[in-house]
């Protein structure tokens, strides 16, 4: 079969490799309809050698598939059934898991020496850009999708909300967005613009998107957002924001991107006693967030956000989509075959205009 | 009358100085009965020249005291009655003041070139470390006294309220702290020992305060804290509140202290998805936060705390304080007459044994 893998930065192939069989009775074996490439899988991509990746490694954490198979102790799904992944893979039944903590599963199979477990990182988990994958701890890493999704149709909006919208929506999350509230995100990303969406769905009365791409600001209007500004100037942004909020600036910042500049934007753009959700993974694998601790400490910020939190929000975002709440299917500019998927690598690194996120079709 | 002046770094001096008398209709002239020095006063008696003090400055923020007049729109409090300052200045009626977010008053009198108004660190506000203070917005810094809290001897239980138990308060507050949790606690300072009793008053089950003062450690186990522990060594403290708490750690960790070994500490003690609340005001005048950015990106923790928020808890603590629930006087290890200020900073600055908070007596 067919599977995308990691050979060296900038050196992503499509192989043939042997295909999987189920390994523990918690596995389950499912054909891939549809798989993304993450704005995360970028980082590998591009410094995968400096992440401890061995090539070849297999990659892809966001799918929507079939089961073909499951183990002797899979309870929660059945062959024939439509799913979709979770982001990350965790037990589901540790102490951790049962608190919703998935990032600190006891039973992880590590991310950065974490006890969460990603999809690949250094992990030993072969990953969804295939045509077919085994899936440890199904009945936690897979979510069985109701019969109302099941038009193929909308597989590339039930990939959206495996991890873009699935970290949009823990940002938004993270920071208490409720009915009414004014929110400012921070870049024009897939995930930024799920962010967006997620505070629009959330009932934010406010929702100011600032990026600097205008073909994906417009698609953040189309998700929702009320205001789009097209600056990196944090002073720009942060007077647009007050003069939009009564001129106290925005309660919520959501951080789709890391760094100096994208914080001193959310210093700029955020209201005293206010939050900085910041979700970017790019703080993790090397631009932290340039927090101004004086501003923090006087104006009583609170910085919250972080890795999406695995299974978390997907049955509620599946729910949504199914009742017409939320559609991030406009993330997705392009489609390919599978064998393209160093195409879709390409096209998403090279941040071409038009270009915010790339599905792969295994049966294309 | 006497009042405390800073006159350049470790030079303080009970000087004799004109009374002052009411300027604004919604000042209120009051006679102090106890003063107390604060840990933040330390950073102005070590550096205020670096802080852009202008010898000599009036010094002072925690107060106790009686009305003995009030200007023509003071409403809340009367000549005679006895009322406790609130730790910074703010007019209490703008947007910001009526959604408590007192430190970023825009009628503030400055502190550090914010809005929000502290009573010095440059601002032009007489200090209460004196016989007689001019209160601004009275009706708003100023909190009667009820009956059943006016005993002298309660007086610096009602001191203790203001600022230490004020901030240590918040930085449970912010964290939500409540029944059931476990708290870890990082620093002996009496803002640290105030953090615990909070904790402990808020419900929390266990609360491990980690300092390296032996004789204040036993003060905060008389404060209530459950486990005391005295090291400076993050490994330590975090192997030890794992093992008390399950495992995985506190769900809160308030740093009373800030810089790179505190917090070395707070993420070494802290649960995934937890809490670290940041509190000490040496956060913002030279000792930022060493946060671990990847640790609060993989395991979602949110950063939150910051400057005591004004007059905001002072009421509630009064009442917890009238019915029995909290009571800080055991910070309280010295008191001095007024005139003996210098001596009160060198021992709080000097961190001699059996030295935690002193107040000033102007009656003595």
């Amino acid at each position: 079969m067919l599977a995308t893998r990691y050979h060296g930065d900038r050196d992503i192939r499509v192989d043939e490799v042997p295909e999987p069989g189920l390994r523990e009775p918690t596995d389950a074996l499912v054909r891939v309809h549809l798989a993304g490439i993450c704005g995360s899988d970028l980082h590998f991509y591009r410094a995968g050698s400096s992440l401890g990746f061995a090539p070849p490694e297999r990659v892809g954490h966001e799918f929507v598939g079939e089961v073909l198979e499951v183990g002797a102790d899979v309870r929660s799904v059945r062959p024939g059934q439509a799913v979709v992944s979770s982001p990350s893979i965790a037990d589901g039944t540790c102490e951790m898991c049962r608190e919703r903590l998935y990032y600190a599963c006891e039973r992880g199979l590590g991310f950065f020496g974490y006890s969460g477990g990603f999809w690949h990182y250094g992990g030993p988990v072969e990953g969804g850009q295939s045509e077919l994958v085994r899936v440890p701890f199904a009945d936690y890493t897979l979510v069985a999708v109701p019969e109302e999704l099941a038009d193929p149709e909308r597989r590339p909006a039930l990939v959206g909300i495996i991890d873009v919208m699935g970290t949009g929506w823990h940002g938004a999350d993270a920071a208490g967005v409720a009915p009414g509230d004014d929110v400012l995100v921070i870049g024009d990303g897939a995930v930024g613009l799920c962010a967006a969406h997620a505070a629009v769905a959330r009932g934010a009365e406010r929702v100011i998107l600032a990026g600097h791409h205008a073909d994906r600001l417009a698609i953040g209007r189309r998700l929702g957002a009320t205001d789009v500004v097209e600056s990196r100037d944090p002073a720009e942004v942060g007077e647009l924001v007050r003069g939009l909020t009564g001129g106290h600036g925005a309660r919520v910042v959501i951080a789709s991107v890391s760094g100096d500049a994208p914080l001193a934007t959310a210093h700029a753009g955020v209201r005293a006693g206010g939050v900085i959700s910041c979700i970017g993974l790019d703080q993790a694998v090397g631009a932290p967030p340039g927090v101004d601790w004086m501003d923090q400490f006087l104006r009583n910020l609170t910085i919250t956000g972080g890795l999406v939190p695995g299974r978390r929000n997907v049955p509620h975002l599946m729910e949504l989509l199914a009742k017409g709440a939320i559609d991030p299917t406009p993330v997705f500019t392009h489609r390919l075959p599978l064998a393209r998927a160093a195409d879709g690598y390409r096209l998403m690194d090279e941040r071409a205009e038009g270009v915010v996120k790339v599905v792969l079709d295994p049966s294309a």
